[in-house]
């Protein structure tokens, strides 16, 4: 996939070209916002709820991107349709949209334009394993930044946050992702993924106001009523997580993955357990692609994508 | 000023070519860290302290710069007195580093190369007036990120919530910055600026853990002591702002600026009030630089420095 | 309207002589209770449950009022008879119950006769413009009193509170009111308003342990219901506010008006949108009266009605 | 005493003919501020402190009296000294000042005149037997107004917080009075009262971000000073309350009240403590009058003072 | 029922001899989890679901019990079957497990043998007056022991924050059991018994996020879903609980008792109300024991259970 | 050391004896407190200090014990005096005294008589090693109880939040002990021990509003000042920790011991670091018993004390 094509502020460049200014706001303030959809069998899945919600995000940042959700729409179908052709049959990929707030000193007093990129990037199904073993989880020391300082639902790129949990559960054990709590100890989400439990046949997941609204997330809640499984949405705490029978985490590369033990406690009797299942199922149906044979065939040594 | 050089990841390069990879993790997550020193009479001020600051934030992202502190003092000094030639007498600059966590999709188990950038920028003196009138303040509708999130003390570049706020107080009153609250409702700091006030003679300024602790801001504090002006450090409210003596803020660039307003109320009987006087002109004193002068000289029309 | 009769502890007596002792605990510790009600077409609306809820504001405050809940709703009734003669036809007017715990230095002890005022007064229709270009939103930076301190529903003489939030919000734009935050950063309400907001055709208003539960807020919800928009009463952040199709606010006086811009950002992409033009239609069906013709047709220059 | 005048927006009238509006906001909102100053031997005690305090409280409330802080103090001397003539030598009276507001339905927009009532009142000597007995404190189910709403340190009329306070302490044991408690649930102060214990040699009262400044406050911790007593403003738990050797309270009627139990546990060894005592003598030497002996003479059957 | 045995580490001995070590876990730290499940008419009440709730607790405090929950089971139910020939045909007992986590000084590293014990107790009748009466609630000073320190759903043996409350609310009023608040003051639940109200006709009673899920909560809510009596679980405040309309207690030992006061309010117009009268019918219709007669029958001069 | 004496209850028996009812509010509620005391060179170090804080936390808990504190005092000489002839001349031993509530239905209708136990027990000398390697912290995921709850300050038997973070931070790292923050994410304290760091030259360690009022804290304390080194008692956050020039705990058992790693970050250059060095001298000075070298004489493998 070496020549792919980027669009950066109204060109299409290589891919390798890809730069902007370190003066850039979306450095020196991580002043930006993105969103990331993934193709299933070539095709993009949900590419307007996803565009839809950047454009929620700048909304709330004040960042006026001088371009329309139509536009951006149009041209990351056109970046993709470019980059397909570099893409096995059997592979998939990633459409990034990036905006940032440029480069302006005062953007109030003396707006300037901002930086927009639009491309596309492999799956690393570095994942594969975890359809079967389950991942873990870890609790990070670092809450979850609360909506009074800047909404969680904002998909900004101001994420050190994320990038402390995500090292520190490495570090406990290298099996692991972060469970991040929020301000008040609820829990809010993993890293770059939205967390699920099962009690008692009921899916229970952490109500919107301290976590993204994951489109995966919201894909899996309509997939699980289609099932009849109920479904909550609530605050969570780490009491429900230690004693469900199932956990699982959602997030748009590896649609749906099942949970094995958090902070040290294993999760119900077997891993996956039946709901899992019955939902990985349902998610290849709907998109036509067996996701767990597919990453298994694909996957490459671990490497975590970022930003996902 | 045209043919400054930067110092970028070993090389020196002329500074507007310091560009850098979108997908590096000080874009895409903010993931970095950086500080800020300026000249006075072309001699930078108190560049050790900054750097051991850089090194703190470092130290709590767990951002390993492969790079000792005392490298990158020498290379500041050294870029610094590259480009002091094309910086006229009564001028003086900013010294600027930044350091990423650089490009690694995984920095625990596959960790990669930093990002360190070091440069110098002209001081836009588009405060200069305020010396005299008194700057706003608007208490801002977000509050400071929390230490549970991501500690305040370190100078990280995940900056949105200051962004918001800043445009927001501009969005009000074009004269104002933002004065921020932390997450229980006390004053912490304005976007890029300490918080100080005065009160039957004492003054008193927020405790640092809820605000960047500014080398500007203890710096004050010492010449308070020398002025035998008591100082407190503690933790504020609106009511004491709001009923106070007299008000200012201090940063980098501008060290002590007077406060005329604060959500539209008058603070104090006279702008700049006595102990703001005092302070400036032993601040004046200290580093053998009028301030208010050189700012009046060189005053442009009004630009805000990012970051500063 | 100059001869309007008011009841005052017994007697019924010129409005204009309604006075109290500057010691009614009323005054000096805004220790009371009220509730206001209006009439469209000369009835009044939902006075019973105005009269209920002012009881519970009672039970709550541990005022003994010496007077039943029937008798007070038959007063209302009697001092509403004998004004509204004074009254045009095209007009209306609000009725209003006041009680205090009267003037006794120790009510535990030595309770005395509390203070008992009810009187009607024309209905400002200053909002008339609002209808159609909607009213603009201002976050305010004093929280709502949390229900640890005084519970928001129980409708209390103590509203120091409000006063600095609708002044501030005058202050920063005159065409505007405040959008009032909980302790906690949640939406709790305007100083005398309901807040609603609409996002993908659900209704959302905040739960009410925030907020004041107003008749016209229930009203409203069980209009949304017969016109089949679902509703959810949630804790809901300014993120939820900027980004939604549609805002608005309910009260007593103007019943449903909708909101243009809150902190400056546009809400939606037309005021009032098709949620709000429903309701305020179904609102002038339910009472027979054109709550929008009627205020175009009464309007005079702004002026507020104070504890509406 | 019954012929006291009192000074009411520009006139003086009978004390008895004190009345307002009940449409003033000082009634419907509360939304007024006052201080409370008295006499010791006839010299009024502080009232220039007492009169600065209010200048702040209507500072953070943005009432504008229209007219200065000195003529109020002026006022307040005419005032006294009128009637002064009616209080015997071994009496002492108070002097208060509230400032309402008035009745403008919208003060930014169209402010209208506001209410300044200055007036004296007889001490009721209802707490002569605690000085000896030492007073009951019971813990609050009500929490202090948090300073983000309303800043316990600017004395608005909003207290029917202290209301519900005083009386649910009345109700468990009637020789007690509140412990309120802040909003995260360290001891804030009394109804009208700030709270001080003794630990160990050292005197600890909570610091001012969550209770009233007092001036009796205030004037004990120099007077403690002057006796070589430490004096701590820290926040307090109730820990340190239970296991206290003495405890106390100040207000301007009874200067300093030694504390017998809270919530059921004895405090200390001996009621009054040695603290107290000196504190007590020190005080009647600072006056000028042995305000225990003046109290025991004076002492009436118990009735509270309201808004002290 | 003085022979009665009890089921100790692996033996069955008399109960009289069940005694631990003092340096067992369960006395040094409180270290250890319970349950308690009644019979009715000789018959245990749902004990599957207590053992499984036990079962969680296990889970959440980390400690291994060495033993199934279905030998705990069936332990019990021997236990049970060999005392019920000591206890009367109309009376009935709890059956209590109790599991700490036994002597080991450092549990991970090295682990030692849990301490399980399984006994019987005759039921203090004490409340059956209540059933008619009502029994008064007193708000506590202590608030429930916050989810982030130590979930209130695990039933460990740290109950000292119950003891406080219980003997505070016992020393106001001797008739009265304590009505615990959660860390935000939230309604939590009474010391050993969840609360609920009722309030136009809905019946509401905390989620289970800051109180026990007690197993007669849960059966509670059953039988009012036949009932069709709808229901609620959310966050209640004071507010609701001083006007509602009925309000009540459940708890193992009494199923459901009906509440007179609530810090001193009266509650509703008559003791026991519809609602409570509709709910203990159905409960004694179900486990076919009418309770109120029952209690009736058997009460004794009062004595609490503790840890009921 | 197998014919150690303890007291129980009035009766001097075998250690080994000491067994209490299952039944004993100390197990079946954590209902009690407990204290402890160490010996150097036989001799009982400030076993007052730890007697008259053993009766803070009986008055906190409104436990009576019956018994005065002279006598636990005296009683707690006499049982070390009997066991020490069984000690040998290098070693030392720990004297611990727990009362409990007893087994009391109803402790304020019907007290019954406390549970009293005093005894000794030998030093595990685990921590010889980490006097010079350090000790590593890992921050846990549960809060210290928060005092609203149950204060910290008393030492009380409810500890299984302890027991969580203990075991949390072994599975983690078998090396380390727990860092435990409070509910607002301050830092606490670790399981039984202070914590303390050093920054610039100054001692910081947090005040006792959210931890154990140690007496080895307050020794330190002391010796600090005797050395001329300042501290300060105030909130720390985990920025503080990372960033430290070095950290230590400190106990009854170990009194001053360094830490390595928290949270995985190696804390200063050298372990042990200068003020840890000056302190640890400074303490052995003291207590004419080089700590260090005790340890390591005695030292056995690793089995940590509990309750310590």
């Amino acid at each position: 996939m070496s020549h792919r094509l980027a669009y950066l502020n109204g060109s299409f460049i290589p891919e390798t070209e890809m730069k902007i200014s370190l003066l850039d706001r979306g450095f020196v303030h991580g002043d930006a916002v993105f969103d990331v959809t993934r193709t299933f069998g070539h095709k993009p899945f949900k590419l307007h709820d996803h565009i839809q919600r950047l454009y929620r995000s700048l909304q709330y940042l004040r960042i006026d991107p001088k371009i329309t959700a139509e536009e951006v729409e149009g041209i990351s179908l056109e970046v993709l349709n470019r980059n397909l052709p570099l893409i096995s049959q059997d592979e998939d990929c990633t459409i990034t949209q990036r905006i940032s707030r440029g480069s302006s000193l005062n953007p109030v007093l003396e707006p300037g334009p901002p930086t927009v990129a639009i491309y596309n990037q492999p799956i690393s199904f570095y994942f594969a394993k975890y359809y079967n073993s389950g991942v873990n989880l870890q609790t990070s020391t670092v809450r979850r930044i609360p909506f009074e300082s800047l909404d969680p639902r904002a998909k900004t790129q101001n994420r050190s946050n994320n990038a402390l949990a995500e090292m520190e559960a490495k570090l406990r054990d290298s099996e692991s992702v972060p469970l991040i709590l929020d301000i008040d100890g609820n829990i809010a989400e993993s890293a770059v993924a939205n967390f699920f439990l099962v009690s008692n046949g009921v899916i229970k997941t952490p109500s919107v106001d301290n976590c993204l609204e994951g489109i995966t997330r919201n894909t899996v809640i309509e997939l699980a009523q289609k099932l009849s499984i109920p479904v909550e949405e609530k605050h969570l705490q780490l009491y429900d997580a230690y004693t469900a029978d199932e956990a699982f985490l959602t997030t748009t590369s590896y649609s749906v993955l099942p949970v094995k033990k958090i902070d040290g406690r294993e999760i119900g009797k077997k891993t996956p357990g039946p709901v899992v299942q019955s939902l990985t199922e349902a998610w290849s149906d709907m998109v036509g692609v067996n996701i767990v044979a597919q990453a298994e065939k694909l996957a490459t040594p671990r490497k975590d994508t970022p930003g996902g």
